[in-house]
Formats: structure tokens, C-alpha cells, sequence
């Protein structure tokens, strides 16, 4: 297994250190190259993700990203010069992010239900494509566009993948979200893809809701949901509103999947930089491990997979919440957990 | 006063019509014209909103909406062509849409803080132009396209509204919401146009979040937002978690403005037809008499408009949620209650 590691920014180089040791547990036989890449190496030399480098991620089998973003840096710069780049050249078409609450975890709605879902993102168009601009600057006549381009062949695929899953799943349902009462025309394709792809798929239920009623039932009903398959945006903005429901996004996990296989895939916690805590060693690195688990699933060592989230479980079953401990001590508790489940297990 | 009417689908004139008995016990000489706008009229004439009954819309001092849509049109018909066609001909650019935990409603959150924020939304632009289109199709080959158009006469008018009411308020604080990091066109005009309205404000302390995380805070720490200001879309997904939050949308008002006084303004729950449960008589019409006590502030009627919310402060910490009674008799005790204010207060 040849992984490529990107600590990135913030907390991202902290909780990456613990996810690494969480995965030499499961594969120490895994070969890690680290690539400097983030606000640092911006600030020293100005690049942001050099066509070299670029060249290199290519030859592993995945990645590893901390977290990407730092105050210095004017806002976008990093994001869609090094992170939106990553996932837009290696075409991670499929941004996977589940919520799920674990038992023991505090969710801040009162009486959650259970809540097990998974978002499908997708993840190379719509209105991250970049597309856009600034006319007449300011001047009082200046306007800014900014473009959500969706194709057929980008939103049929990754609502082919959303259907795969569900069907995949003990309850088999769909929703897609979107806003086609005012998006109509990126709404007309997204609404008639998913009922074309549905025709393959009469197993599994399909439900619409638009965006703003979403996040309603994200806080009023979150048990309805089991995948929901969405756009870029709706996707980044219903993902954070998940993982807020569902523990926060110190708990959050996520996949940018090139599911073609073509490229490798990427994973890293939802969480950002978070430079309010950087460099004091108390961020919760679950998150990066979690985000191993989905590395692992994704290059089929399901068992390992399976293991590290058994011990995340335990672990969040167990644990005092009040006081988690520090970045390290939760990864040598998380790795302990990996390790003894290796022996008994 | 003449006001203009519309009832609308579903619910819209079932909650109506309690806002108007509310209404008379305040301003018993208002003159209203009713509007039979809405899916039954475009099913029997095929219109949505003929030039005529626009001029005579214009008319008015003030225009009532309950609620437009129906599941027997196809998605947009009724919202482009009615409820946003009336948006943009009047030039509706505030988008007011208050927040506030009432005491005595349950929150979905747990343990609640004080709630009471105001979103401004902008509501002329952003996704909600109705700028893109479909090409080829239903091919494999098919692109359709959202087009964001932000104008800095358009941010600024909305941005200098959201200012003057962040002043007025005891907390003095305003939160920029948008995407700066990804929409970084129209992230840059945004975030340009509040620093430079800011200036004119020192007395406003200003802040700035990306929409996901504040979709996080709106859960997590909803007391930290006063006014928040921000897009179109932005605006339409925060103000239904924003209601959500503080107990649902069958609580919240919401006013179209034109602050220019130069169209009439028009005042609506933010909860939507919701054919479900129409026709039953059990909407809650709190929200349509709140908009009608909004409606009233910005007829410069500032004390009935006070009389009506405290009519429903006093019916909301005092009602039986778990029954709070058939619409019509909702209508009657916040009726009274209105009117008992009248002689005692
Ligand atoms: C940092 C930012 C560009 C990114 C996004 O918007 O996708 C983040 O919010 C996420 O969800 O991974
Ligand atoms: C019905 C729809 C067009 C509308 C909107 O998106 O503005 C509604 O959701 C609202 O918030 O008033």
C-alpha cells in the first residue's frame, strides 16, 4: 500500500499523526511519502500544488489530507488553488461523508433517534467548478457571477454510486436533495437522472426534498435519511449540518472518491484547519481515523476497515466527553483499542 | 390602508384569514382586495401573473401572501412565475426574516440559549436571477447551468439595510454569511461591500462565516448570531434551519421589502402550502399573523404591530403545544388577545 500523506495546515499535520499511527496498527507494512503542501510551503516558495508533485500523488494508491486553510492566506487561495485542485484533477467525482451517531456521543438536538446516513456529494462540478467572474471591479456597476455547471455524464454517475449504496443498505432509500422549484434547470437534470437511474434500481425508495426543508429534517427528523445524493454545494453545506447533528465535526469523515479507480482517491476529516486550536495538542484526531477506516474500505481491506471503526465505536462508547484527552492520547487509545482487537479478535 | 390579498394554495388561505381577523381588531378601516393568484387559476387559465393584476398589485400599500405551490404543478411554474416573478417586478431586495425562540416553544435543539436574530436576505439576485439554461437536452452530452449574478448596487442596498437594523438592535452585531472561499467572485464583492459599509458603522462589530459552519452554529450556538446578512440561497437555507431551531416554520414571519417604498412591500409565512395537511384546518396561522404584525412595522403602524407580537408571546408561553387548537380557534385567542390589549393596554 502506497499512501501518500498530506498534513496540511493547523491541526491537520496533529490529527494526521495519529491517524498514521492507527493505520500501522492494521498495515505496517504501508509506505508513507509526506508532501508539504499547505500554507506554509505557499508562504516560502508560492506554490500551491506543483505539476510535479501533482505527478507524484498520482503513483500512489491514496491520500491522506490533514486539513487545509490558514488565516494568513487570503481567503480561497489554498482552497481552490490546493485542495479543490487535488480533488478536481484527480477527479473525485464521489465526495462520501457519513453521519452516524455513535451511541455514547451527545448530540446538540434533544432525543436524537438513531441516525445512520451517508451523503453523496458530488464532487467536480456545479458551482465549484470555478466558473465565474468580476466585471467593472470596483465600480458601482461591478457584478460578480459565479456558474454551477452539472453535466449529464458528472451527475449520472454519481447518482449511479448513490444508488449502488443504497441498494447496498439495510433500507435501501434515496434522497436527493436539491432546489428545483428554483434551480430548474440544473434541477430538471438532476430530478430526471435520478428517476432514469431508479428504473435500475426498483429496490430502493427515492425521495425529493429541497434544500432549505433538509436541513429542517436534518434537526427534526434526521432518521429519515439513509443516503442522500446531492450537489456540490448542497453537499458541503448538508454534510457540516450532519456532522453537527450527529457529534460534530471532530467525528467527521470523509472520501473524495475517484471511483473509476483511475486516480487515487483522497481522504480527510470534514473538519477544517481550525487555527483557533492549532499547536496546543488537544484536537479530537477521530475524525483522521475515521477517515483511514473509509481509506481502507475504498481499497478493499474491509477487515482493518472494520476494526479501527469498532474501536472508534468503543472508544466513543467509553469515553469521557467532557474531557476526551490530548490528540496523542486518543490515538494511543484508538491504537491500543486496533491492536488488542488484532490479538482477541 | 389598502391592502392587497393573496391566498394562495394549500393552507395559504386557511392561515390567511386568521391574519386578517387578527388584522381587524388593529386596523379595522384596512381596505382589502383579494388575489385568487395561485394553481387553481393557472389550471383553469393557464395564468400565473397577468400584467393587469400586477398594475393593480402596485396599487397597494401592502401586499398579504399566504402560501404558493401545489403538488398538481410541475416544480418552478408556481414559484418563478408567481411567488419570485412578484419578488422581483416589485424589486423585494430585503428579505426580512426574524428568528426568535419564543419563551414557552420547545427548540429541537437541547437546552437552548436565548434566540433572537434577524436574517437579511438579498432578494433580487444571486441564484435566484433565473439566469442559466439546459443544453442538448436529454443526450449523454446534456449541461445545465445556474448563474449566481451578484451587482454591487445589489449587495450594497442590502448590506446597508442589514447595518441600519444591526445598529438599531441592543447587540449591535452583524455576521456575514457566504462561501467566500469557494465563490470567490461573488465572495469578493460581498466581503468588499461590508467592509466598506462598515466604516459607517463602527458602533457594529462585524464577523464573517462560511455557510456550512454557520448551518454548525445555528445548532450548536444559535446566541452568538444578531443579524445576519447574506445571498439569496444562503439566505432561503438559513432562515428554514434558523425556523427550525426555533420552533419551526409554523412560527416564522417573514417581509419582502422594498425599503424604497417605491413598490408596496409583501409580508408572508416562510413555511410553504404544505398540501399534507391542508384543508383540514389545523394550520398553525401564527406565522401569517406574524407576518401581518411585520407588515405593520413597516407601514410605520409600530404599535398595533408590538400589540399582535405580544399577543402571540402571551398565546405561544401560555398554549397547550402538544393541541394547539384548530387554525380558526388559534385565530380567535390571539384575536382577543389583540383586542383586550386594546382596552387594557
Ligand atoms: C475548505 C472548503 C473548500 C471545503 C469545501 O467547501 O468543500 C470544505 O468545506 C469541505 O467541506 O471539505
Ligand atoms: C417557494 C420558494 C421559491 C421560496 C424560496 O426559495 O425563496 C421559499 O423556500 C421561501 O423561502 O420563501
Amino acid at each position: 500500500m502506497r499512501l501518500a500523506v498530506i498534513p496540511g495546515d493547523g491541526i491537520g499535520p496533529e490529527v494526521v499523526a495519529e491517524a498514521l499511527k492507527v493505520l500501522g496498527e492494521v498495515v505496517p507494512a504501508a509506505e508513507i511519502t509526506r508532501y508539504d503542501l499547505g500554507a506554509a510551503r505557499w508562504h516560502a516558495t508560492g506554490e500551491l500544488l506543483p505539476e510535479s508533485v501533482l505527478g507524484e500523488l498520482r503513483q500512489h494508491d491514496a491520500i491522506l489530507l490533514g486539513a487545509v486553510g490558514d488565516p494568513s492566506v487570503p481567503s480561497g487561495i489554498l482552497e481552490r488553488g490546493l485542495l479543490l485542485r487535488l480533488r478536481f484533477e484527480l477527479d473525485h467525482h464521489v465526495n462520501l461523508r457519513p453521519a452516524r451517531l455513535y451511541p455514547g456521543v451527545r448530540s446538540p438536538i434533544a432525543d436524537p433517534p438513531e441516525i445512520d446516513m451517508v451523503v453523496v456529494r458530488e464532487g467536480t462540478e456545479g458551482l465549484y467548478a470555478g466558473n465565474g467572474g468580476l466585471l467593472r471591479k470596483d465600480t458601482p456597476h461591478e457584478i460578480a457571477t459565479e456558474v454551477s455547471i452539472n453535466t449529464s455524464f458528472g451527475v449520472e454517475r454519481v447518482v449511479r454510486d448513490a444508488f449502488a449504496r443504497a441498494a447496498n443498505r439495510p433500507r435501501k432509500h434515496l434522497t436527493l436533495v436539491h432546489k428545483t422549484n428554483v434551480l430548474t434547470h440544473a434541477g430538471s437534470l438532476w430530478s430526471r437522472v435520478v428517476e432514469e437511474v431508479s428504473l435500475q434500481h426498483p429496490d430502493v425508495t427515492v425521495a425529493y426534498q429541497h434544500v432549505d426543508a433538509a436541513t429542517i429534517h436534518l434537526v427534526t427528523d434526521p432518521a429519515r435519511y439513509d443516503v442522500i445524493v446531492t450537489d456540490n454545494l448542497f453537499g458541503d453545506i448538508l454534510t457540516d449540518l450532519a456532522a453537527a447533528v450527529t457529534g460534530g465535526i471532530g467525528l467527521a469523515a470523509s472520501g473524495n472518491l475517484d471511483v473509476t479507480r483511475r486516480n487515487p482517491s483522497m481522504f480527510e476529516p470534514v473538519h477544517g484547519s481550525a487555527p483557533d486550536i492549532a499547536g496546543q495538542g488537544i484536537a479530537d484526531p477521530t475524525a483522521a481515523v475515521l477517515s483511514v477506516a473509509l481509506m481502507l474500505d475504498h481499497l478493499g481491506e474491509h477487515e482493518p476497515a472494520r476494526r479501527i471503526e469498532a474501536s472508534v465505536a468503543f472508544d466513543l462508547a467509553t469515553r469521557d466527553h467532557a474531557s476526551p484527552g490530548a490528540t496523542y492520547a486518543v490515538g494511543d487509545r484508538l491504537a491500543a483499542l486496533v491492536s488488542s482487537n488484532v490479538r482477541t479478535g
